[in-house]
């Protein structure tokens, strides 16, 4: 019993707080997190994933950050110490991959000066990344890299040029006579159309999957999914929200545009839509009234197509769907066997450890990518 | 005099704060920024170029604003109204065009929540636009429009794929036969290879250029011009800074992949090099030290050649020095008449009522790109 005590008390002195014999002691290992804006040391990780933050406010009277444990849900209150700097680190470990979150000082919300931003929740946020045992799969490497390119397109519909970001994969402008797959692939809600390369990293997983031969080179369009904003890149609520009119623009106007301008196999089979969240229902709203567009669709935490949804739909070569294992993951699961009994190529995939963010998304992408235009 | 005091009364009435009778009121015709991110009214700017900033911290002690008169210098108090919110008004109309801010807030340095960053001095700031009378030339428009294409380079000397962007003008993708003059064009010190295309709208130019028959299309590569953070998109201090290793990525690694993996002209004559500030100081360096690349050079805010810089370089097709006439432009109109009396083609342009600003640039390059590749 004096020993467990001894043990117990040396965690306290290790982790400045009182913890339960089981908590492990905090490892002083923190590194700048990768999604810091240049020379900027906070907020830190370490190697465990808890995140330490550190804002200068010397007058302020309360400092919260909107990150705790797990990632979501929850917060770390800061504490000054004598220079006047807020420093506090979360209670726990939060999940692997990429968080949004802010900083409310004084009742208003700011973004950590210390980090880079990012559009989610409809503002652009703070961002931070939780080393991921598999991060290595989105990683910069020195391996010939693919573009990302921003096009301005026509909007009859909407009356205003719109923005997409179109992947063109490594050999793209090398070789003029080759056509290539495209995957449409729409972010969730509150976010746009810089999401999936931004905080997904949708053209550095691509540019690495290419280089280790799992995939042949498709295109990825990424574009707004709402239009109740006319500003290309603008964002909306949910309430005002539609389906039809961006329904409009992907069909009328963005592919027509896509296919006229970049080297593309124009055909449905030979193209494919999935989205995250709010672009999963997009996915599913828009490939079941429309037949003849994608023959592979992809959900990520993004809902289920049942058998009856796809009833007499002999063109859909793949459904796929995903969710992290701390979403409720039974869906995708379930939802597989049922379309694989009715003679469809269903696939589930869990994303172990991850909740409804994008580590989840960026797996589900790795996973998905493989099995698109086969 | 009775009628003097009476219209000034009615002054310090419309104003809320005691003016001078010269002083003209305060028009209220505040619209949001066209800078804010999506739905946030605030901040505000009127037709006269004041500027309105509302930030919630209901516990706050003080917020100050870095923005007052002219643009760069002062600042703007903000006051606590009845509902906790920060309220307040530049003390007089700002100059025409783009300013970068942050906000104070109880002695930290925060980003306003209702605007995009753009990144300047080293950081992500926040960004405020002040409507000019000629901003249809950098306005999106229903024209066609070029891509800007951001592209990861390998790069041997600094060890890491490097990033820039790639504005290929309308119709870039339809004739496959064409190739293209490329414009180098460099930013600013503590800004990066986003700053021409998202505060300068360097694309929006050149589309509305092409659409109006004003220039005959070219390309522009954009990247970032330090090599002190070795993060695509870093940014380094000035003390450290050399140019020998960005010329190298320039010279012997970009211009190269340029030319591989687009459609250039690639020979001096198709070749040019412009930058502001820090930039210029870039162009200038670097085009004297290797007088086979480039023939035609730019220096925006960012000094001068004299005619004993460009002795026997007959391959200079174009020199062209800008500056805000509230910099110092007598520089570039000297350095114009001198460089003309010794035979070169000199071109000055000073902008009309602004400072070291990126309005000065956007018109500068407005004023510079007709002048190319003749």
């Amino acid at each position: 019993m004096k020993k467990h005590l001894t043990a117990l008390a040396s965690l306290v002195v290790l982790s400045g707080t009182v913890c339960l014999a089981q908590t492990p002691a905090i490892v002083e290992d923190f590194k700048p997190s990768t999604k810091n804006q240049p020379q900027r040391e906070y907020p830190m990780v370490n190697s465990q994933g808890y995140a330490r933050f550190r804002i200068v406010a010397p007058e302020a009277q309360n400092v919260v950050v909107s990150l705790g444990l797990g990632g979501q849900s929850g917060g770390t209150v800061l504490s000054k110490d004598a220079e006047g700097v807020w420093m506090g680190t979360t209670a726990g470990p939060m999940d692997e991959g990429f968080h949004y979150y802010h900083v409310t000082i004084d009742g208003g919300v700011f973004n950590d000066p210390g980090t880079l931003n990012y559009y989610g929740s409809t503002r652009w946020e703070s961002g931070i990344e939780i080393p991921a045992a598999d991060q290595d799969f989105y990683a910069l490497k020195n391996v010939p890299h693919g573009n990302v390119v921003q096009i301005l397109f026509p909007s009859p519909s909407t009356g205003t040029p719109r923005r997409a970001f179109v992947y063109t994969p490594p050999g793209y402008d090398a070789d003029q006579s080759k056509r290539y797959p495209v995957l449409y692939l729409q972010h969730g809600w509150g976010e746009d159309e810089t999401a999936w390369s931004n905080q997904g990293h949708a053209n550095l997983i691509m540019d690495n999957m290419i280089a280790e031969g799992k995939i042949a080179p498709f295109m990825i369009v990424m574009t707004y999914g709402m239009t109740n904003d006319i500003r290309p890149g603008g964002g909306g609520g949910m309430r005002s929200f539609q389906i039809d009119p961006f329904e409009t623009v992907l069909l009328k106007e963005l592919i027509p545009y896509v296919d006229a301008n970049f080297r593309t196999l124009a055909d449905i089979n030979h193209r494919a839509m999935a989205g995250l969240s709010m672009g999963g229902m997009e996915t599913r709203t828009i490939s079941l009234r429309n037949p003849d567009v994608f023959a592979y669709l992809g959900l990520l935490s993004g809902g289920t197509y049942s058998p009856e949804d796809l009833q007499g739909r002999s063109q859909v070569k793949l459904v796929f769907m995903s969710s992290g294992s701390k979403e409720r993951p039974e869906g995708v699961i379930n939802a597989e066997k049922a379309l694989k009994e009715a003679g469809f190529n269903a696939v589930s995939y869990v994303s172990e450890g991850t909740a409804h963010e994008f580590q989840t998304w960026r797996r589900s992408l790795y996973q998905m990518a493989p099995l698109l235009f086969k």
